[in-house]
């Protein structure tokens, strides 16, 4: 169920309530900033255990302090509630 | 002197010793593909440490089993025996 | 079920498919050599990422090239078929 | 000079300026606590690149959301400056 494809009303209605997330090429998109490449890959490596956890992968880029990152659910052929989910855990991480 | 940037005459003759990489934009350019994610992020952290290590970071993408690496010295406004290093590094990396 | 304790007679058999483990303090025990730290943490990330996924972590020390591992299942207050499964994801991965 | 030994008195002194730092068989001790195990992996990865880096390793201990510190200088048979140097990092690390 969470691996449904959600509707453009259902989307923009999610992407109110996170900060910096929007639709791009029909992903979630967000550019997160570190302070340096430690603090960058530090993220990812804990969005990588949740990740794997989740069986849910990102498609990502890093280049020293920043990370983009890009969500959609293949199985949906969209996005889903899990990218939303795990847009929530990246902003989570990325604020500590 | 590592950062000094190279002819495209040097670049080819260091890419003849290389093992799947071209230069795509200005940069050296490597797909890697592994069995999993588990393998691609276990290659990716390694590489981290040789990164930092180096104070010489990589852009890199992934997605689930693939990492792309794309190497260019910022401060030689072109490709420098610094990024053959880290190709070298990257290669051994992927090759266990 | 899974997470039920195995027995002296069990966890001997199973030993005996494995490499190098042994039963130390109640805990299933081993020490991996690597060579050099880079390998060594790449090792830990890959098990890492297992682990989280697995909900089910090891007690590990490391000193550089150095990785021990010691694994019970608090919940089974002895050692698992969970331990075990560890234990063969991290061989796999060391041997890689 | 950052890897001579330092004297008790010395050690003593720079310890006060720390928070949570002890001296155990002649090593810098100190035991964090993270909220889960994302978090303390997270911190370790960063450490892990700080310490190839400084080409300085901890001896470091793991469960879940725990994470066991002993810092020493081998070739300095002792605790040195780098060992405070890496201290500072850990706590700056784990208070984010």
């Amino acid at each position: 169920m969470a691996r449904k494809k959600l509707t453009d009303t259902e989307i923009q209605s999610k992407l109110g309530k996170l900060n910096g997330w929007t639709v791009e090429n029909g992903k979630l998109h967000k550019e997160f900033k570190f302070d340096n490449f430690v603090s960058a890959f530090g993220f990812m490596t804990q969005l990588a255990l949740i990740a794997e956890s989740m069986n849910h992968h990102p498609e990502w880029f890093n280049v020293y302090n920043r990370v983009t990152i890009d969500m959609m659910t293949h199985d949906a052929d969209g996005i889903s509630d899990l990218d939303f989910e795990f847009a929530a855990h990246a902003d989570a991480l990325s604020e500590k």
